[in-house]
């Protein structure tokens, strides 16, 4: 049962998301779609880098993401297909696929080659990705959609920058409970014993912590978070409402 | 495998759209349950029917649309079930299927005649709609499920209406991206070359382009969308908001 | 087709609720995993309470519901798998199966042993309850998950309380639609032919009706709703906005 997982900004409420699934139903019957998410914000690919990142790679191998997230959809962006580490993924080649790109072990890539005539401009979820995604979900081979590229868009990621006794980076992402998510990985805390104290924006968190448990409730904590980066939050709370911080902002480790 | 679509506006955080997706489950579990909305806005029907028309028919033949909003429940309307160019529909007759059935090859539509004597007076998506539609996903005849009705509830929609060298239509429908939809079918512009000049509420947003890449990010721009209407968007950006207009706003088309 | 019916409070946008799925579709490949909701207000288990038992029930017995609102994730709570009328359910013991274990013909509860070491602290639900439902899913028995649990906890869920001519109750949900969902049973009205005058924060509402179709279109109205518990809307509005109440408004009912 091979399963195609949906990302797309389009919401459900206008039927852009169903168009989708339903043309992968109609072209690949036996395959599973799946909506990971329709909520990423309006044109955010930055955040839908980052969502898909953390489930693409927990789905079985075979299983086709279908990530659309296109503010240049219309415009002379290409079209791409990838496997990834078994996985495959369609989408636009906007540097959506940057995070899972980063650290792969196999990655392959085609710019899709078989546009149809009458794809209308503003709607390639529909009439190119879906296509091509339940061509994939099929078993169609990926090199039968495309001519290989090897220059895929990617994303300026910031890494963190190290100084003697610390290292400096920012936040890259804010959840919906608040959490502040960094490109600090947890690793760099290795060396440390796992111990840093942590600062946002020039205000102290306190050490780096193992869980939500060592504080109180409603404390600031940082601690190594489910994607084994630096993470700041506050129990049972908001830290980006407590900071008043938002993607961008500066963070500071010192061992 | 048969699916059974839903839409409603029911949101999800109250139980009430997985309470009738596992009523489906239970009735028919050979059958696929897929949630296409639950974010249509309370009680807008005329949202509904435009958000339905964009997915239904490209669902494969056989699939059975379940679609409640139904701000009439409990009231005299009728609950119909409607077989449409091969897929299914179930629901209040409302004029929820009014843009489904516009322009339809073949239309069947029946009025339901089971409902259960202890159905919730409140909750017919649940206690009636659910179970009518899977009845029709484990292959039951629609013809079963009640008696002809040939008078359907259809919603006013406007026609845009022609004036010499032009047509006056109006906003339909606002999307997620601050899109604005319009009744005027693309095909009004065949005679005059694909051409024309379009102002919504007396406002110029210039010429009918053919795609977003033909404007400066940022800019209006009005072209023919994925649903063959006209359409008014800013690149990257939201008509609805730059315009400060909304559904029911006047377009003008000058060829 | 075993079902996994998901409830969170993570949103989609970021991709836990994602990874969840994923998870379980690599752990147990042939289930079918459905999301109920992910919208549960963050860490507001009283909700998720009330909006579990609105549909668990009503899934195909052998179903397991993966629920997790988890503001304790990472303190001591117990991590539990439970047995009810015939349905599974895996998540936090924190009161989340409250109102599903209230008046359940048979429940067994175990508390869940083998927790990998090396779980995130912060995300039980990829690393702990995913994967517990997917064993549970595989056909696994609830026995070998852990060690019986006697001791649940369950929420305080305040019962009306009977005077002479009456009862005295609170509202105990209000949903999407603005409807107030209180915590007195339809049942009372038994002896009284069905019959009751109802005030919400000492404002009347009048009396018990069966059907909105009772009463004009944005007149108040009380009515037993879906759930078989006293409620009180507006016919094509919100009764929330129009008695300016929330949870917790005192209810009363007099014969």
């Amino acid at each position: 049962m091979t399963r195609v997982v949906l990302l797309t900004d389009f919401g459900t409420a206008d039927g852009y998301a169903a168009a989708v699934a339903a043309v992968i139903a109609s072209a690949a019957p036996e395959a599973l779609v799946e909506h990971a998410t329709h909520d990423i914000p309006p044109g955010d690919i930055l955040a839908a880098a980052f969502t898909l990142a953390r489930y693409a790679g927990l789905y079985p191998e075979g299983t086709v993401h279908l990530a659309v997230v296109d503010p240049g959809v219309g415009t002379q962006r290409r079209e791409v297909a990838a496997a990834v580490d078994g996985r495959f993924f369609v989408g636009p080649d906007n540097g959506l696929f940057t995070r899972v790109l980063h650290g792969a072990s196999r990655a392959r890539i085609v710019a899709l080659e078989r546009v149809p005539a009458d794809a209308a401009p503003t709607f390639h979820g529909r009439d190119v990705f879906g296509p091509a995604a339940a061509r994939l979900a099929r078993g169609e081979a990926l090199d039968s959609l495309g001519s290989p590229v090897t220059d895929p868009v990617l994303l300026p990621i910031p890494d963190p920058v190290p100084f003697p006794g610390g290292s400096r980076g920012e936040v890259v992402q804010v959840d919906r409970f608040g959490t502040l998510i960094t490109n600090v990985p947890g690793s760099c805390l290795d060396d440390a014993g796992g111990r840093g104290e942590v600062r946002v924006s020039g205000r102290s968190v306190g050490p780096v912590r193992r869980t939500y448990g060592d504080v109180a409730e409603g404390a600031l904590i940082a601690l190594v978070g489910s994607l084994g980066l630096l993470e700041v939050s506050v129990r049972d709370g908001s830290a980006a409402d407590r900071l008043g911080v938002t993607r961008g902002a500066p963070v500071e480790i010192r061992f």
